[in-house]
C-alpha cells in the first residue's frame, strides 16, 4: 500500500467523469507519436506539443497513437474528442491505481494492465499502469512515462517483419499485452532467484534481518499477485465477448495469453506458498540455535555447581573437622571432583545433551 | 460488536414491521429538508416541526426529501403513509444494525449503506447508517444524525454546476453513494498510515501495547469489511435489475461505482494480510529480544561460574595445601582466572553467541 | 459433540421410517393444544390424553396443534394417521439430531429447525428441536417440551392483536420462525458480553482456567453456527418454492428473516474471529508475563554472580596475599561491589532490560 | 495411507478391464450366496464352487447375489459374462482401493461404498469395500469378506417383515446402504468418546503420548472423510438420474439417506476441529506446566545468590574486618539474611511469581 | 522451482508462434520412429536424420509417430507443415514448462501432461513433458528425450496382443495416458514411504536436518500437485467435448482415468496434511525434548544452591560463631545438607518435575 496508492481520496465528491490525475507525476514532458500503417507502407509520427490530433479515417491501415505521460489532462480530453471517448473512461486512464480490467464501451473497448518491472535495490516491484483503448481500427496506448518494453515490436513494424503488418489493430493490442505479460515472467524469474537466497541465508546464518526481508518478499508478491488476478478475468472476458473488436482468428492468441496468466498465477501462488514455509523453517532455525546455546551454557553451570558446593564445605571453619587435617584430603578432595565431572560429561554426552 | 449492535433483540417476539429505532439516538433534533429541482429552477425547503409532509407530483421535477435523525418513529411513519411505503421498509431504515443491501419493492427501491468515519482518537471508526427509497421521481435519504457529506453536492444542486440538474433522481442516488465511497478512501488511507506506523514501533521498539493495537486495527478492519462487502452484492444487484428505476445509461456510473467497491475490498483485504505479517513480526521480534537478554546473561553467568569455583577451591581449610604457601600462587590464580575468562570469551564469539 | 448427539445409531439397520425417538426424554408429559381461528372467532383447547385429535376442515380457519414432548410415538403416528404425514418426516420429526431444513411433501412442507437457549452456568447453549408442519390451512408444531418462546404470540392470536388472525398459516409459521430467529439475537448478544469480559480478563490476569474457556466458548459458537447455518438454505428454499404453500405476498416476510439469519451467521463468523484473536492475545500475554519474570530473575542472578566471585577471592587462604593485609581493604571491596552493582544496573537500564 | 492403499501401481501398463484384486486378500474362501423373493415367496440358496450361476430371468422376482470374496477373478468373469458387466466395472469391483461412487452403465448401475469398522484397539478404522450392481430386477452385492451388518436385514427379508418384500431391487439396495451409513454414526460416536478422552487428559495429564495420538486420531478422521465425502456425490447423482433403475417413489428413503451423510460429514469436520483445538490446547498446557516449573526453580536460585553473596563476603580473610569482632555479628548477620528472603518472597508473591 | 521453469522469460517480446524450446536439453540425438498398423499388420519404421516425414493417408490404418527430443526446432516444424498443425501447438509442444492441458484445434487436439518419475537420491521428482497431437487417424507423440513407459504398449501392438490393434489412435492415446498416469502411483507409493520413515524419525529422533527434509518433501508434494491438478480439468474437458477425434465407446475409459486421477490428487493432498501434522509434531516433539534437559538441569542446580548457601554459612570468619566450636557440628551439617536434598528431590518427584 504506498502513499499514491490512496490518492483515489482526492477525488471524493466530486462528480463522474472529472478528469483527474491520480497518482505520481512521473515524467514532465508529454510525448504523442502516432504510427499508420497497412501492408504496404508504414507512416510513423511525432506530435508537436499544441499540434491537432488527428483520427485516422483510412479504414484499410491501422493507427496507433502512443500517449508518454498522462497528466496533461487537456490533451487527454482533446483525445478523448476525438475519438468519441467516454469520460468515464478517460477517467480509468488517468486513474493509476485502477485495477486491471477490459470494459466494453459502444464503439471501444477499454483496456487497462499495469507494466511490472524491478527497481534499482533488485528487491522491489514497481509498477506502471497501461491503458489501451481499442477501436475498428485504432488502438491507442496510454502510459505513465517514456520508455517501455514495446521498442522491438516498433522495429518489427517499422520494418514489416513478421505478422504485425497483415493483421489488424486488434493484434497490435494482443501483441502489446504479450509483451506486458512476457515481462511478467522476469519478475517471477528474479523472485525465484530471491527467495533461493533467502533460503540459503535462513539456513546457514538466519540473522534478524531475514525475517524482515521475508516479510518484504510477500508484500511484492502480494502486490504482484494484485496485478495480475485481475488480468485472468479481463482476458476471459474479452475472449467471450462476440463484439466485432476481435477477429474470431485472433481468440487463439487470446487463449495463449491466457494460459501464460494462468501460469504466472499458479507460480506466485507456489512462491507465496513457499516463502511461508519460510517464515517457519527461520523461526525454529533461530530457536534451535538459541536452544542449543542455552544448553551448552546451562550444562557447564550444571557441572560446577556441584564441585562449588564441595570446595564450600571444605571452607567450612568448624573446629572438628577430622578431613581438614587428613594428609591426602586435599588431592583425593580434587580427584572426587575430577571423578564427578567426567560422569556427569559422560552422563549427559550419553542422554545426547551435548 | 458494540453494545448496540446486538440490540436487534429488542424485537424479539413483535410481528414484522412493528417500528422501533434500533440503535443509539444520536441525535435530539430531527430535522427534514427538501430540494426540488428541475433543470431551470431549484427550491430548497426545511421543514417545521409538525409540518406536513409532501409528496412531489410534479414528474418533471426531482425531490430529494432528506432526513437527519431517525428516531422519530411517527414522522417516519407519516412519511411512510405518504409516499406509499412498505412497514419492512421502514422496519429496516430504523433499524442500524441492517447489512447495506438493495430491495426491490414494487414501486421503489430501498437502498442501505453506512457511512464510515474516524472518531477523535483517530483509531476506530464510526458507522452512521444511510438508508435511500428511490421511487420514480424522488430519493428520500434517512440519516442517524446532522452533518454528512454532501454539503458539495448541494451546492452543484443549488449552482447548477455539472450534470445534477438535467439528471433524474436515480442520478443523485448514485452521486450520494459515490460520495460515500469515496469517503472509504480515506478510511483506507488512514489505516494505511496507521499501519505503517505499526509496523515501524514493530521494528523498533516492540512494546507490550503493541498487540494490543495490532488487535485493535485487525479488529477495525473487519468492522469495515462487513460495512463495504455487502455492498458489492447491493451495486451488483441494481447493474443486474431490469426495473425503469434506474436509466440504462446510468449504469455505466454503477459500474464505475462497483470497480472502486471492489478496489476498496482488496486493499482491505490486503492490509488484514499485513497485519497479520505484523503479528507475526511481533510476536518473533519479542521473542528475538527476549532470547538476546537471555543469552547476554546466561554468558555472564557461565564465565563466573569457573571462577567462583577456583575461588572455592582455595578457600578450603585442609591443613595439607602445598598451593597455599607458594609464593605466587595468588597472582597466579588470578592469571588462570584471566585466561579462562579471555579463553571462553574467544570461544563465545567464535560461536557467535555474544 | 454431546452424548445423545450421535445415538442416531440407535436406528442402524432398522428400515426407513421406523418411528425411534432419537435424543433426551426432557419432559414426563405430553400436552396437545389446538388453536383454531379466523378474523372473527378464536378457539382454544388443550387435548386430554387418548382424547382423539381430529383435522380441521373448515378451510376457512386457521388450525394450529401445538405438541409439547414428542417422545411419545403412538400419539405422533396417530396425529400422522390423521394429516396424512408420511413415515419419513414423523421420523426427521422424532430425530432431535436432525439439521434444521426445509422438505416439500406432496402436500405439505415440513420445516424443522433449533430453539437456542442459554443454561443456568449462562455460558453454554442448550438447543430444543421445534419441527413444523404446515398444510394448507393448518400448522402443528412439535416441541421437546413445555415452556417456549410463544406465548406473546398466542396473547396475539387470543386478543386478535395485529395481522396474525387476518393471515393463514403459513403467516403463523413465519411469525413463529421469526420468535425464535429474533430470539438467536440474545444469544449473539450474550456472547458477545462472554468474549468481551474474556478479552478484559486476558489483558489483566491471563490465568490457566482462561484457554479452557475460550475453547469452551469457540465450542459453543461451533454448535450454533450448526444450528444456524443451515436455517439459511432452508428459508432461501421457501422463498424459491412456488408452491401454494406459502402466499406470495409473505415472501417479503421471508426475505427479511433471511435478512436476519445472513446478520446472525455473520456475527458468529466474526465472533468466532475475534476469539480466536483472544487465544493468540492470551498466548502472547502469557508468554510476556513468563518473559519479564524470567528477565527480572535473570537479572538479579546476573548481578550477584560477579560480586560472589570477588567474596570468594578473598576468601582464598593463600599464604601471600597482599591485599588482605591492607587497612583500607575491605572497605574498598565494598567500594568495588557497589560501582560494580551501579555499573550493571545502569548497562540493564540502559538496554531496557529492566 | 497404508500399504495397500498404494497398490494400484501393480496395473501400471496394463490395458484397461484387466480383472486384476487389488488389496488385501481378506479371506480364502469366497460365498456365494443368493436370496430371489417376491412378495409370497422367498428362496435362498448357497452356490457350491464351481456351481453355474443363473440370471433371474423371473422380472416379477427380485434376486440379490451376494459373493464374498472378490479375489477370486475367475467367478467374478463369469458373473460378468452372465449379467453382460463391462469389464471397467469388474475391474472397479476388484480395486478395493476405490473412491466411493456411483456410475450409470446402459443396463446398470455400479455403487461402490466403504463399510467401516474399528479394530481391536478400538482406536483404528478398518474399511471394507463392497460394490452393488443394480439392474432391473436384480442386486449383485461385492464384498471382501464374510461377516457383515446385514443378517438383520436377511431376517426381514425370510420372514417378510417390513417394506423390503413388497419392493424392488432398488429398494434392498437403499436398505443396504442405509444399513451401512447407519453404522458411520457408531464410529461417529466412538471417536466422540475418544475424543472426550483425550480433551480430560489434555487438561489433567498431558504427558508425551498425548499428542501422537492427536495425531493419530486426526488421520482415522481423515480417512473417515476420505471414505465418506465421495458418497454426498454419488448418492446425489443418483437422485438427480432419471434413468428407470430407481424408482421415483424411493427418492425419498434417497434425500433422507442423503441428509444422514451430510450430518455424518458435519459431524466428522466438527471433531477435526476439535481435535486441531486439543492440540493447541495441549501444547499450551504443557508450555504452562514447563514455565510454573522453570518460575519456582529460579525464585529458589533468586532468593540464596543474594544469601550466598552475603556469606561469601564474611568468608574473606581480610586482616582489617571490623564486623567480624561485634559480639552480635554473626546472629545479625542470619537476621539480615532472614529479613532479606522474607522480602523477596513478599514481593514475589505481591507480583503472583509463587 | 527449477532455473528452467522459468526460461519462459526467453521469449518476451517475441511474437507467438515462435518456435523457441524452452527447457533443458535432455538428449543429443533425435530420434523418431512409426507405427502404422491395423487389425491385421503393423509396420514398424525409423526415420534416419533428414529423411523426409511423411503422413499416414490411409485412413484404415492408425499411424503413431513418436518423437524423441524436442530441440530440434527444424525437424518440428517440417512434422508441423506435413500435419498441418498450428505454430501455436508447436509452440506449446517445444515449451516444456507448460500445464497440462486439452486444447481443440480444428482438425486435431493437443494434449500435454508430465511423465513423472524419482532420481537417483530417491527423494527428488523429476519431470518430462509429453504432448500428444490426435488427428482422426494418427497420433503425434513429442517426449523430451528416449526412455520411456510405453515398451510393454509397443510390445502389445506388435503381437496384436488386448484391444489395441482393433482400435482407433484415440484408443492409443488414451492407453498412453493411462500407462502416465499409472505411473503415477508409484510416486505416491514413494512418498508414501518417504513420509512413513520420516514420522518414525521425528518420534524417535528428531534431528535438526528432518526439518528441511519435511520441508523437501512439501515440496516435491507440491511440484507433482502442479502437475497433476491440471490434468483432471484436460481430461474432463475432452469427455465433455463433442468432436469426433474421440469415440464415444471410448468415455468409459476416459471417466475411467479421470477416477485414477481424482484418487491421486486425494492422495496427494491427504499427504501434504500429514506432512503439515509432521512438521508440528516435530517443533513439539523438540520443544518437549529440550524442556526435559533444562527442567533437569534447572532441578540440579536447584538442589545444590541452598547446600552451597550453608556450606558459605560456615565459612565465615566471625570471632563468634558458637556452631563453629561444637564437636557434632560438622556432621549435623552434612545431616541437614542430606535432609534438605531429600526432601526436595520428594517434592519435585511427587510434583512430577522429575
Amino acid at each position: 500500500m504506498e502513499k499514491n496508492t490512496n490518492s483515489l481520496s482526492k477525488k471524493a465528491g466530486l462528480p463522474p467523469g472529472t478528469l483527474i490525475h491520480v497518482g505520481k507525476k512521473k515524467t514532465e514532458k508529454v510525448k504523442v507519436t502516432v504510427f499508420s500503417y497497412d501492408e504496404n507502407s508504414c507512416e510513423e509520427h511525432e506530435y508537436q506539443e499544441k499540434e491537432n490530433i488527428t483520427v485516422n479515417n483510412d479504414s484499410s491501415k491501422v493507427c496507433w497513437l502512443n500517449v508518454d505521460g498522462i497528466h496533461d489532462t487537456d490533451l487527454l480530453e482533446r483525445i478523448g474528442q476525438q475519438f468519441n471517448l467516454d469520460n468515464l473512461s478517460l477517467e480509468d486512464v488517468l486513474n493509476t491505481d485502477h485495477r486491471p480490467k477490459a470494459e466494453y464501451y459502444d464503439l471501444y473497448l477499454l483496456f487497462t494492465l499495469k507494466m511490472l518491472g524491478i527497481d534499482k535495490t533488485g528487491t522491489k516491484i514497481v509498477s506502471e499502469q497501461i491503458s489501451f483503448v481499442l477501436t475498428e481500427n485504432s488502438l491507442i496506448s496510454f502510459q505513465e512515462q517514456q520508455g517501455d518494453l514495446f521498442d522491438q515490436l516498433r522495429d518489427r513494424i517499422r520494418n514489416a517483419k513478421g505478422r504485425v503488418r497483415n493483421k489488424k489493430a486488434d493484434y497490435l493490442l494482443y501483441r502489446m499485452v504479450d509483451t506486458v505479460v512476457d515481462n511478467y515472467f522476469l519478475i517471477v524469474e528474479r523472485f525465484s532467484y530471491i527467495i533461493e537466497k533467502l533460503e540459503e541465508r535462513v539456513v546457514k546464518e538466519p540473522d534478524d534481518a531475514v525475517l524482515q526481508e521475508i516479510q518484504q518478499v510477500k508484500k511484492q508478491l502480494s502486490k504482484m499477485k494484485h496485478s495480475v488476478f485481475p488480468l485472468r478475468e479481463a482476458i476471459s472476458s474479452i475472449i467471450k465477448d462476440e463484439s466485432d473488436l476481435i477477429e474470431d482468428e485472433n481468440n487463439k492468441y487470446l487463449r495463449d495469453l491466457y494460459d501464460h496468466i494462468i501460469y504466472i498465477i499458479e507460480s506466485i501462488e507456489s512462491q507465496r506458498d513457499i516463502v511461508m514455509g519460510l517464515k517457519d523453517l527461520y523461526m525454529s532455525e533461530l530457536s534451535n540455535r538459541m536452544n542449543n546455546i542455552m544448553k551448552v551454557l546451562t550444562v557447564i553451570a550444571t557441572i560446577f555447581i556441584p564441585l562449588t558446593f564441595i570446595a564450600g564445605v571444605y571452607g567450612m571453619n568448624f573446629q572438628y573437622m577430622p578431613e581438614l587435617h587428613w594428609k591426602w584430603a586435599y588431592p583425593v578432595t580434587w580427584l572426587i571432583m575430577i571423578l564427578i565431572t567426567v560422569a556427569m560429561l559422560l552422563y549427559f554426552r550419553k542422554k545426547k545433551w551435548l
